[in-house]
């Protein structure tokens, strides 16, 4: 494994480099051509260094590639040594760079695997969260589990893939660029040989073609808009209320961090595709295609879940969707949600579609999401058309400040 | 299901009128906005008609969804039903449209299952092809059968999963969005229902972000640049020759269609990214960050198969890639690539990633790929490292020139 200190390779440089050869001229990319990659280049980067971990508030990109790993090895040191290594690639990878270490030497296997070379960074950003299971006795960390890291606890309405649940640590790379997305959890698997296996992967995505002038809200597999009462990225109140955890965990590794939750949701999108327009609508409690609540005109009008029909019914059912989970009918509980679609070709067993939501959230105590869920699971009209079939939870640590720290350094060090 | 002549909701139109109601104003869309999408849209969208059928020739889109349909009706009636609502919801969708029928009504399920409202057509292309299942005696076509159209033999190197093999109807949809292909398939798979089932699916990608002055070859999950030498799009010639069925074929219905041959090729990635860059490089035949041929000097260069090194070695190894697959190697044959990365998840026996190339060639007669196949089934360096674990073969019949005609038209009439 390299150090973070291994000389770094941007994926621009080596091919601006060529370009100065003369080898690629003959291509078409002269100087000009070179400007403008740098120019995009900038655009497309998130930074990686900071108090919080980037890809948690960071404005959804068009990508997911979902790993979970189980640690092999019962030494601290190596765990420390893993994390190390992960952070300057994980650094280097979001900058467009190619994994520390040498890719050119003849003599050896490349440091890194090349797929990326000539993307752009595609705005990558790269979450680690640590799973309960990584606080038994192996590494001597269970002191520093916080008390709101225990597994999940059994859900209503789920029946729960074990191949599908859990892991040591989990890793979510989203990119506007799949290869580049795949190309981050790749070389983390790799770097990871022999110190991690992997336990389960998920690859999502999301819109992409919307040529608004503004930021559509996507559609999830069923049509409806999804994400409408976000908690939005630009509100620092509602993010410290709900997501970032504070100085009240009494872990500090984890303040400026938040939990991460990951529920396979599987959509039975062939028995939904059957059911009429108004009793979808009555589902989700919004019309479909202009996402406004039952009880209003456009998508960003407020729900009035007193609104009543002309007959005295409730405009919004008891049971629909955005009612059950609107802060609103919760005390005022909050999530923030980063989910994905996803399409994992067909279920043998019955012949359909194995599609639906990657659901994640981010909260800064998974009570959040598990209030919820118990609430939503035994009332949600839309059980009927889903299941959760996988389960994970991550304690996401701070942000690395800088060079001189690395993922989770407060946690395995001293 | 719906007649060709049904309605036709623009999705694009949908979103305007709302927009006219002054329902999405609220939400910064202005018709200044809604200019800037014709634009787009016109620019995102692929003709359906043509003597060709598109997603043959057309430039490479960023995603795939492929589905393998299987006939479950054995009267030729219904056979032509499906075609014709087929042809009718592809060409609609291609064109940013709805699926035809009505999507608004409350009382019925929607036409559409709506997912696509408000995406660009991203260069939607939908291709359908034939397998030699069709043509036994169920519908009557076996007299209609090209003498090219049998199953595929046996070839050295693989190990096919049935469940990943064959099927009566193939279905390529290639977008820039995943979820406009995926609508695309989905669509047509509930437009089929009481007609067809799914026999398999897969989704492929391809490079998105390469934001250089000129479209750069794409790299496969080995980090090479794959497709160099393909048949270029504008090679009119070279596409008669090699791609599009002229007269000799015997049967009408396949002038101006092509072959398709798709191939599930699992590449081992773990044990590639072990290998030295050297021999990655000795296995293609070409130089990994640049993609020139170990010849040569840079991409577009012509390999030399007769350079030796200095102590008398070949250049280009006997058994490079490029060297067995090279036309110039192999009288002159050529096959059109139109292939897609994949990245499924996990191998759940050995842990492994199961990733690799879904590869997907057009030719006049599969006798193309079966020789070429059979050739490097045996003597390919890369055999070491990828594995053919799915099959398939589809006859793609002629475009459909207008609104008169439907898919197989001349293959299931008269």
């Amino acid at each position: 494994m390299e150090p973070a200190s291994a000389a770094r390779v941007s994926r621009r440089r080596l091919l601006g480099g060529v370009a100065g050869l003369g080898l690629i001229n003959a291509a078409g990319i002269g100087l000009a051509g070179c400007a403008t990659q740098s120019a995009s280049a900038a655009q497309d980067t998130v930074p990686f260094y900071g108090a919080h971990q980037a890809g948690i508030t960071t404005d959804i990109q068009d990508r997911l590639a979902f790993a979970a790993f189980d640690v092999t090895t019962t030494r601290r040191e190596d765990l420390q040594a893993l994390l190390k290594t992960w952070t300057a690639a994980a650094e280097a990878m979001t900058r467009g760079a190619m994994v520390p270490g040498d890719s050119h030497a003849n003599e050896m296997p490349p440091a890194d695997t090349g797929e990326a070379v000539g993307l752009s960074p595609a705005r990558l950003t790269i979450t680690v969260g640590f799973g309960p299971s990584l606080f038994d006795g192996r590494f001597g960390l269970a002191p520093r589990r916080p008390a709101a890291l225990t597994e999940l606890p059994a859900l209503p309405h789920e029946t729960l893939d074990p191949a599908r649940c859990g892991g040591d640590i989990g890793i979510q790379a989203c990119a506007n660029d799949p290869q580049v997305a795949f190309h981050a959890v790749r070389n983390l698997a790799r770097l990871g040989r022999g110190t991690v296996v992997t336990r389960w992967t998920q690859l999502g995505f999301g819109r992409t073609s919307s040529t608004g002038a503004t930021q559509e809200t996507p559609r999830n597999l069923m049509g409806f808009k999804d994400g409408t009462r976000n908690i939005r990225s630009d509100d620092a109140a509602a993010l410290d209320k709900h997501v970032w955890v504070g100085t009240e965990a009494g872990q500090d590794w984890m303040r400026g961090g938040s939990y991460l939750v990951a529920r396979r949701i599987r959509m039975f999108v062939e028995t939904w595709d059957r059911d009429r327009l108004s009793d979808q609508e009555a589902v989700f409690g919004r019309a479909k295609y202009t996402g406004a609540p039952l009880s209003g005109k456009t998508e960003s009008d407020n729900p009035d879940f007193t609104a009543k029909t002309a007959d005295g019914q409730l405009t919004i059912p008891e049971d629909a969707h955005i009612r059950l989970a609107a802060f609103e009918n919760n005390n005022g509980l909050r999530i923030l949600r980063r989910g994905y679609s996803f399409t994992d070709g067909t279920d043998a067993r019955t012949g359909t579609l194995d599609a639906g939501l990657f659901f994640i959230s981010f909260q800064k105590d998974p009570a959040q999401f598990i209030t919820l869920q118990r609430k939503l699971g035994t009332q949600d009209a839309l059980n009927e058309y889903i299941l959760h079939v996988g389960s994970a939870l991550f304690a996401c640590p701070q942000g690395v400040p800088d060079a001189s720290r690395y993922w989770g350094h407060a946690l395995v060090e001293g």
